[in-house]
């Protein structure tokens, strides 16, 4: 599938029913290049600084942050309805013990300006450089908040990503359509 | 104009448009009720802790900043082209000063869901109410970024606004694209 870029605004309202539906798929690269991915059902798209940025939230608990911590970028993948199962299954493993790309046949492409790859199969992708990071913090937080989210009291790190390429799948709004 | 109800999604494009061209205006209420407007430049729209948030920065210098210590809600408003001379009039006189509303001639229809008003001479309306504040951390930022937003250190607080309502004029489309 041939990839075109777009602007990182476009294609907003499909991007966020896939978040909300299924989960974005969030690929990181360690300092030896080996991918990893996380489902992500949360994370904000818009200016900061004067910056595009998508923002998102990682607990410390998870592979991807000590991962975060040791390069700094990381790509945000939209995929189809048909990679359910797939999403599903990269958000209940952890990658310190899966290879989940190989696990799910994804295919790392190379990203044109991070070291984090994405994932070809994926419709639309976002490649991020962290500009800024801070953390949830509870006693600032709406207490249903607090209950619904955080029961092991694993508060989010918020990395705020520059958004340095966005591209898509040629037919990205039939595919987000359907 | 009559508004119609939209989705928080909708018009994204057009939205960051405007923010990056002129600014959006948000508009805070005192506890007795005086509204005041702010143009915000930088923003994020998305999901987060499985709520839609339009997230805003604002200086702790600001006038709005000490009003939203007093009630955590806001709405966020779109203006057309045309009003760009009263967008760039709320982001250089405080409404400490200034009846910004009286001096714009901007119409304080109230809001649907808070306690702040929107302006009725916008395009798209968002009502939100605080569900968590944190702030920019100057040790995790990056450097050019210090150097270009905070030459007087005045690192924003971050407001996360769980979008309850959201409308918009029924040309809405037709308004951000002209």
């Amino acid at each position: 599938m041939s990839k075109v870029t777009v602007d990182y605004t476009d294609y907003f309202s499909g991007m966020i029913k896939r978040m909300r539906e299924d989960g974005l798929l969030m690929v990181t690269s360690s300092a030896d290049g080996k991918p990893n991915v996380m489902t992500i059902g949360w994370g904000t798209v818009g200016i900061l600084w004067s910056l595009p940025v998508f923002v998102v939230l990682v607990r410390p608990t998870r592979y991807t942050y000590s991962r975060l911590e040791e390069v700094d970028e990381f790509t945000v993948n939209v995929p189809s309805k048909e990679l359910a199962k797939a999403v599903l299954h990269c958000g209940t493993v952890s990658g310190r013990d899966n290879d989940k790309f190989k696990d799910m046949g994804f295919t790392a492409v190379q990203g044109k300006m991070v070291k984090a790859p994405i994932i070809e199969e994926c419709i639309m992708h976002y490649e991020c450089r962290v500009v800024h990071e801070n953390d949830v913090i509870p006693e600032a937080l709406e207490k249903t908040i607090i209950n619904d989210a955080y029961p092991q009291g694993d508060f989010h790190r918020i990395y705020y990503g520059q958004i340095l390429a966005t591209y898509a799948d040629e037919n990205a709004l039939q595919k987000l359509k359907s």
